[in-house]
């Protein structure tokens, strides 16, 4: 497939307008063509618009329709798989292996909520009948369903091309949920986003769609998401990245004539909490799985171990040892975008600088321009609780090692976190009073809570929560991933004395 | 049982401080004693402090603890309903008859939640057993369950009393939810507050509970509510009231470091659309229970008719004069609060002074301070969808009579409408045309559509939406009222490759 350098509004190519961008191989730095333009406020409108205007059409569909749609979108971009991973590869440098079982990750998704339609777990039927008997008033019929919210404006991210970009999770909840969809691509793969946007642009046709029901917009900066926030016709929004760019959203969408919720997932420093006995059992395993879960994809995943605490030991130090002896041998690899690049080398830079914190390790430094070496930090639970600063994320390969004088001061440190994707317990069988200790404080914290694992990996299915308070993500009630990620764009709507003629299909008989 | 004039700030009766405040007579306008003092914002920080202590403990009961807690409380509200009624009523100027039915509103919907804890509809519990053998990575055992979201601020809302205060639906969901409480009483009815919350306290001693799960704490002002939301340990917010309070609490809550949500219901005009056959059939029933749902309790629920759409029609006009020679015999009743009073009267002479307004009809003027007369204004479909100001609510017995010249009109009127706690349609068989098209736009609008009844009477069940797009409510996807209110203060968390012995009880076995 040729790459045209186009946005698609309601299924028509727009090449956009000033400022200009392409992508750039993270390899060599270099521009990637074609020129991709800037959505006009104008371009924005219309997709808000038609998406609007389609919203009616698209969620009085049959169930059945929607879940068709979403299976046309999955073959489609199956299809397209080896340009869709050969172009995503090149914008994004991460390997090929990995961008194809992203690319199945994606469609998977798309099927799970294509399977979920064919339940009553989305609509959650509530029918209380009648009793024209009852005193002192008789209790009217009532029945209940959720219908979808409306137009949900979705970010892509940077760091999932293909699983949380154009057809990922939040769009496929939100096209699920019967709301019309316009996408927000990252512009940095945007070939990527229009090989993806075309081919849901050719399962809106084949279905019989309303064309309004999707739209790509790209922007080189940052107003075009802002403006999409802002529109009138938008009712709920869905992204994944930084804390800045989330609380952003968040502000512009509290300050709406009529505010709306954002779903941001913002990520998160994962605290993993080493016991005493794990680490005398086990110490060299937890080593090779930490360094493993860390630096997958050059470290860029939202739940990548940024921070290890454990207790002043011989266990500890040797642990602490042998990561930074495994770390020193990883190998360099290219990061996303110069920007995320420059933004980890000044995290490692302040880190470095910080008087309570010792440098550990730091792993092999590669020759490309994008190209960033992991690195392990050291210093003590009173600093680390002493400085909130300690605990801000660094997105990418580095990692922090707290000692603890004992396990009082683990659980000082666990409630010094802020909201967190994840939180891991390394416990064998002698540590489960200081694991229970740690847990009731990491329920506080967390939405995932991993025993004797590694956070990265998240599994896709029903019991999956991605979320958790406030940084990791905006609303602590959602999941950014697996089936409960459509809840976030559904709400409930009550009918009182419906004839079944009124009724919609759900709640007729 | 004397009123004492305090706070109770876990357990703890607190006299508070300036400003000092008392209730008023609404029928003679006359001062009630005792002087009740304000809360300090140490005070403040005491009760959410203890709130957050509390937490984990109240958190981890096993659910039949908190129903048990709820049924406690259930019963010492039974067991001081006579107290309560007679306070209640000399505070708010409501009938008795009306009060009592409240209190028994009030303390169903406690045992409503509590028969809830009884089922897993609350922890909506997801298991998914581990796959070693999945390929091409293992699939984790993985369990997901709701818990609550930490210490909630609860608003007492001055038309309910009881039902919508201290102990209300707001409260119980909370408690339900494993949420310690921190309510903010209402000044109109401070004494009714007392009593309530003296009821509560004694069922956390009962029950052996932390006493920091509840504290009721007053203020005469907005202080005293606006420092509670911002407070660190608060994690969700419900309300109950007028949309410049909601809204104002809304900024507070995501102006936080950590912002929280807030569930503020905010009233609506609930709009009623009357199409012709059913005009023709049925209007002087339609009329007559138009004014009995306008006018119950002088017309102060978020829920009465405050605009009615109907087409240009000789039934419609003899609708409308009926509605009017209807009004002009309503009883003048007092009015909750001289501030509310003051509204209400403000608003009928904005809409007096409207120059295409006409005014329809005035019940009877009463003699009492706060008394209040009925308000019957007509306008046309063209000059309310111009101006957006017409759709402000009135809060109290004023309507407003929309004739349209089409069905075309209504559905522009139902277009031009915000956010709505309810909509309801009259429809005979020959309007059902009309009547699904202005389903397709209702739906959008409000959170419960009534279909040939009126909106007042909001019944407690699983099945109710009490709730709507903004500004109905703060957030359309969360009911105020039934079962489903307790979600709003749930929030998922997952466990990843745990063993029992670290599982909630939920999720073990």
């Amino acid at each position: 497939m040729t790459i045209q350098g186009m946005m698609l509004i309601a299924g028509v190519p727009v090449a956009g307008t000033e400022p200009v961008f392409c992508a750039t191989d993270p390899r060599s730095g270099e521009a990637i063509g074609p020129e991709f333009g800037s959505a006009t406020t104008a371009d924005i409108d219309r997709a808000c618009r038609q998406a609007e205007a389609a919203f009616d059409e698209y969620r009085a569909l049959a169930a059945m329709r929607r879940a068709q749609f979403l299976e046309a979108i999955a073959e489609r971009i199956e299809a397209a798989a080896d340009s869709i991973v050969t172009c995503a590869s090149r914008e994004t440098g991460l390997p090929p292996a990995r961008l194809r079982g992203e690319l199945v990750r994606t469609t998977g998704q798309l099927r799970q909520f294509a399977a979920l339609l064919g339940s009553d777990g989305w609509a959650e039927p509530c029918m209380l009948t009648a009793d024209p008997e009852r005193l002192p008033t008789p209790r009217p019929d009532l029945r209940r369903r959720n219908i979808g919210v409306g137009p949900v404006a979705v970010f892509g991210a940077s760091n999932f091309p293909l699983a949380y970009s154009v057809a990922g999770g939040d769009t496929a909840s939100a096209l699920a949920a019967g709301c019309p969809v316009v996408v927000k691509g990252h512009p940095a793969h945007p070939a990527t986003s229009e090989l993806v946007a075309r081919a849901i642009c050719a399962a809106v046709t084949a279905c019989g769609l309303p064309p309004g029901i999707f739209s790509l917009v790209n922007g080189a900066g940052t107003e075009q998401g802002a403006a999409l926030v802002a529109h009138a016709a938008i009712q709920s929004v869905g992204f994944t990245g930084s804390r800045a760019g989330g609380v952003a959203l968040m502000k512009i969408a509290a300050a709406r004539p009529a505010p709306i919720p954002v779903h941001a997932e913002m990520g998160s420093i994962n605290p993993v909490f080493l016991l005493p006995q794990a680490l005398t059992d086990r110490r060299v395993e937890i080593a090779e799985g930490y360094l493993a879960s860390l630096t997958a994809s050059a470290g860029q995943f939202c739940t990548n171990p940024g921070v290890v605490i454990g207790c002043a030991s011989k266990e500890w130090e040797e642990f602490c040892a042998l990561a930074a002896e495994l770390l020193h041998d990883i190998a360099s690899a290219p990061m996303l975008t110069a920007r995320i690049h420059a933004a980890y080398e000044a995290g490692l830079n302040r880190l470095a600088d910080h008087p309570n914190v010792s440098h550990a390790s730091r792993g092999n430094v590669g020759s490309g321009p994008h190209d960033c070496a992991a690195a392990l930090f050291r210093t003590d639970a009173a600093s680390f609780v002493a400085d909130g600063d300690l605990a801000d994320e660094n997105f990418g390969p580095s990692s922090l090692l707290v000692t603890c004088r004992d396990p009082h001061e683990m659980q000082m440190v666990a409630e010094a976190l802020e909201g967190q994707l994840t939180a891991t317990l390394h416990a064998e069988a002698t540590d489960m009073i200081s694991a229970r200790d740690l847990l009731t404080i990491l329920e506080r914290k967390a939405g995932r809570i991993i025993l004797n694992g590694w956070p990265t990996g998240v599994e896709v299915d029903a019991a999956m929560v991605h979320g958790g308070p406030f940084p990791a993500s905006s609303d602590g009630r959602a999941s950014a991933v697996g089936t409960l990620a459509m809840r976030r764009f559904l709400r409930p709507i009550a009918y009182q004395n419906f004839t079944d003629e009124l009724l919609p299909p759900e709640l007729s008989g």
